[in-house]
């Protein structure tokens, strides 16, 4: 698997273009597209190109509507429930957390639920721009069912995005963190290199704790992060996700087979308006420079969730983005190049 | 450690007769005593007459203020900021909990930030408070440095317990857990038993991953659960709390050697006035049920989070709370029994 590097500006111009073929306004297909590149740009490419043309043949299946916006259900002052209409998941996301903000900056609170959506791809997209909008930003997803519950010899739950985001000048602090301890995405790469995972991440045929990401991948059993706490955790999310929204649970999803129609949420708090910028960034400064500063063991480092992006993003910007060369030259074909 | 068989009212009465000749007003004790002996009614007895002697060293310390309400120090519609005043842990908790349910039947959501607060023994108990009032309970607090972060030798996080509860008919969902793999305290059973942990708890003095409670306890470096994640949501749960309250962060409260003055956060859902009733029952009837009904590997069973305590609860109340002989027989001294 070799790389191409290519500018942002291209990688997003290119699948702007594509979208366009697959019927997409060209508002939409710019964000749309944009949403894909910046996933890249910031180095998390197990969700950007690499899912594209997935988001492709989604289209193709009917599964993701490229006209369709989200339509407003209830509204309760600073609660929407809004109907996601299998639109793009990234787009409805996007949507839905710019709804937050807003409400946010009105009431001080403001949440969000999505049903009949689909995959957001990075979640953390959605953490970011809450914080560049100046507001705290928590979001969840649920997913067709991907894992097995504590003891549960079949995948159940889902593996549930959860991100939370805290402005800060500079660096932001943004958590984006699935309930599974690795993805398969991840496994799948460990798995190709006939490596063993670092810890253990999922069970074998015996419902024993394995490493091996083969075994794993077989029975589709990721390990819940935290062993119980995980599975509890991402039971919550998605009864949360399900019960706001009004939308889809994991085990509803998973009977469609593919994953599409899922629920989410999207909560924020406006630092300004709650009356919180005196201590704020104090406050946050103090947490992570006393943590940066915590002793470590040798050859450890600790990291804050999120530091790596603002570099990655620069460098990326500066020199291009590396681009998986299969799927770019997949992509070019669909224009016709 | 034998134990003694205890009526709640008993129970309740006791602690209650305790708690006036600290100080408090019989109203305050009569419920603060009911939230110490509904812990161990439910079986949690980690949280309840367990910790009731530690509670009276730091009534007597003067870390916990027997007299001392919350005061409110700012409002803005459904987010209110509130002062502990190093009041009474779990009445302080009790009120806020109170507090964020009385915004979310005014508002549909209500959310209470409590600085300057204790610690407030089982949260799990405000879960209940919420679901009983028909709502969805969210809550959380931070806590004195208990825990490594991912890669670091010292403890620096904190453990910082988080609960969620969703209102059901018979059996509430009601999740409540730390962000430590095991507590410290299950920790200390199992090294006095000689037994290894089921699983890996911590770290030895050489960063690696151990089942040894003991080594573990020397080196106060319990494991977060799920690894570099449940280290990546302490700290934002530490972040949360602290902005959210103006109160303190886990590093601040870690200067002052014993655990008072935490921060905590309260956060409700009104399903009733968010216009969810419609579905909410069924869909979570339908989660909990696919769940109980996954298939699981042998000689395990499918746990929903809470389901265990209205069993324990009616058991205890037919015949009697299980209390340690010791503690107890220490407490009827305090009354000169």
């Amino acid at each position: 698997m070799s790389d191409l590097i290519i500018p942002f500006f291209e990688v997003q111009q290119t699948l702007q273009s594509i979208l366009i073929q697959y019927g997409f306004s060209e508002d939409r297909a710019k964000l749309c597209a944009e949403l894909f590149a910046k996933t890249d740009l910031d180095g998390v490419r197990s969700h950007g190109v690499n899912r594209f043309p997935l988001f492709l043949d989604f289209i193709q299946k009917g599964y993701v509507k490229p006209d369709n916006s989200p339509s407003l259900k209830s509204k309760t002052a600073m609660f929407e429930r809004w109907d996601g209409n299998l639109g793009p998941g990234n787009l409805n996301a996007h949507f839905a957390m710019g709804r937050a903000i807003e409400l946010s900056k009105e009431f001080g609170i403001g949440c969000v639920a999505l049903a009949h959506t689909n995959h957001w791809m990075r979640g953390g997209n959605f953490g970011w721009q809450a914080v560049e909008a100046g507001c705290i930003g928590i979001c969840f997803t649920n997913t067709k069912p991907n894992m097995p519950t504590w003891g549960g010899s079949e995948p159940i739950l889902g593996n549930n995005p959860l991100v939370v985001a805290i402005p800060r000048e500079g660096s932001p602090v943004v958590l984006d963190m699935a309930m599974s301890q690795f993805a398969y995405g991840q496994m799948t790469i460990y798995a190709q290199k006939g490596q063993e995972l670092p810890y253990e991440g999922g069970f074998d045929e015996n419902g024993n704790l394995t490493k091996d990401p083969t075994t794993i991948l077989k029975n589709h059993l990721a390990l819940p992060m935290g062993l119980w706490k995980g599975a509890g955790l991402s039971l919550i999310l998605d009864l949360l996700a399900s019960i706001l929204s009004g939308g889809d649970s994991t085990h509803e999803i998973g009977k469609r087979g593919d994953e599409f129609g899922l629920s989410q949420v999207f909560l924020c708090f406006d630092p300004d308006k709650l009356e919180l910028m005196d201590w704020m960034a104090e406050k946050t400064e103090s947490v992570l420079e006393n943590l940066k500063n915590s002793a470590v063991f040798e050859s450890e480092v600790v990291r804050i969730p999120g530091e790596k992006v603002i570099e990655i993003r620069r460098s990326n910007l500066e020199n291009g983005i590396p681009i998986n060369e299969i799927i770019w030259k997949k992509l070019l074909k669909e224009l016709g190049k």
